[in-house]
């Protein structure tokens, strides 16, 4: 897939050429901090995209492209102060290399900058923006708050689950394909079903990105098996309670009730009881249901068949990844 | 000022008849918790007003008034983690009541959900009242941050401080009068008087506000001398470190740093110095001079002669409040 490099390399020039560098420093320089630190830039690549096929407009597609991957950071800089993260790709958070109070603030700065990205659109197109991104930003707070209520909870269901990691990481990726399809000027019920697109095959994502994280070869910044460390409830652990037996079950709940400071012994057992329940056939069979949900509601999206299996491509690329 | 009661009931009904209550409830009962604590509601009465002198429109404004007042509150709950404030209008702060991490959350989902009211309005309206509203909320977060750095500077001047009250808190007056006023159909030029007359009136009102706060009468769910006790640096704090003797000064700078258990000592001594020397006859000249540049603003709006005086007669009532 050439062509999204070309998507990124636009927005990482328009993302230098709009630093945020000026008075208060102290209220700043976090922001372009967090900007900087990199990451696979999907969400406005996927704008940029979008924008493109459905109208050729990536460049006018920028500033909203700027307001997805600024509101994004955002949500990364809050996160990681409550989940109290040291990391983030490989660097110290925010709230660790300056303070807490700047992390906060820093934070909501960029929030109420991210709208700022929409005031550049014509009267009709921004409405129509501001309605997608609000939506979108009130359910990925209801997300967060979500995953943080889970993490007490014993009770967590697989379709709760599904709710949380649909409202947490999923409707960003939906909102920015819908918004760049909108500044595009594609009509309004086939942007909003390039939104089911983007929603499902972020779930998709998500759960191939999980299988990664517990299965996968260890990557640079990130730790192996970081979910299984951090007791976070995903599909892989949900459905393996269900699979196994009352013995292993009840390992598995005492294994994530634990904390070790070497946790290699805890991701191993927990590992092969996972594997044992041979999970990753489930996960990848619901994996695939939700790209094909995905991939239907291309179907109903008034485009041409050459403008429609671009997203095709897309997803089968995204949803290809190994690594 | 009966009419004042008449929009402030307006507002309290829609406020009753628009809580947040659902779910996740962790995250939405800190919201209706905060805004029902209480408050003058200053700043959605003053939207409601300017948008019924200008054209009749309260009704049609109160969306946009529960949009400032959920602003503010976020501003308040935040502020108050950074602050480590245990309490609020007399209550127990929400990061108390609850944890800093729900504190983060809730007051991200109102920034977003303050957004959100402004969507029901028509493009043309609604795109400029995103813009006086992104602007107003950026220039707030840089108040605060100016504020936080105060703390820690002893070089503040008094131009600084002008600058920091009026980001942290005039600003927010100003875009709500500014907003109400476009609501009603006032043209864009006027309705910028209006906002400079709502930010020089917001000015006024909070050296008023710090007057009464050190020389005023104790009031419930206020510390008495909570600005001195909290050294914060007012205009009456740097206005009188130029007015002393160089022993007093010394004398202001050292009590200044210090943050003593039973603060009675200090509030008593920092009020004597700040009266012998006359601080409050300055305040009372600037305070006045930022009420003269508010109404100068009137008289540049395009009103009849009645409507400006419901501005000027609500400019004299708010500045005569003495508790």
């Amino acid at each position: 897939m050439q062509f999204l490099d070309t998507y990124k390399n636009l927005f990482l020039d328009y993302l230098s050429a709009n630093k945020f560098d000026k008075a208060p420093h102290n209220l700043y320089q976090p922001v372009d901090y967090i900007l900087e630190l990199g990451g696979k830039r999907i969400r406005p690549l996927l704008l940029l995209m979008a924008a493109d096929i459905a109208g050729d407009k990536a460049v006018d597609a920028l500033s909203a492209a700027m307001s997805v991957e600024v509101f994004h950071n955002f949500t990364l800089l809050h996160d990681d102060i409550m989940d109290e993260a040291p990391l983030r790709r490989g660097k110290a958070t925010v709230h660790e290399k300056y303070d807490t109070n700047t992390a906060i603030l820093s934070g909501d700065v960029m929030m109420i900058s991210a709208y700022r990205f929409l005031e550049n659109y014509e009267p009709k197109i921004a409405i129509k923006l501001l309605k997608i991104f609000n939506k979108m930003a009130i359910e990925v707070c209801e997300g967060q708050q979500m995953d943080m209520d889970f993490e007490t909870r014993e009770d967590v269901s697989i379709p709760e689950y599904f709710d949380m990691i649909t409202y947490k990481t999923s409707v960003l990726i939906g909102a920015a394909i819908q918004m760049g399809a909108t500044i595009g000027g594609l009509d309004d019920q086939s942007a909003n079903h390039l939104y089911h697109y983007g929603k499902n095959i972020g779930i998709a994502f998500q759960m191939q990105d999980d299988m990664l994280d517990t299965f996968g070869e260890p990557k640079v910044g990130k730790q192996p098996g970081g979910d299984i460390i951090q007791n976070k409830k995903t599909y892989l652990y949900l459905k393996t309670l269900q699979l196994v037996s009352d013995s292993e079950k009840e390992e598995l709940l005492v294994l994530y009730n634990t904390r070790p400071t070497d946790s290699s012994n805890k991701v191993a057992r927990v590992r092969e009881i996972m594997k044992s329940a041979h999970v990753e056939l489930h996960s990848e069979e619901v994996k695939n249901e939700y790209k094909n949900l995905a991939f239907s509601h291309l179907d109903a999206v008034e485009m041409t068949d050459m403008q429609i299996n671009q997203f095709r491509s897309f997803g089968e690329f995204l949803l290809r990844r190994k690594v």
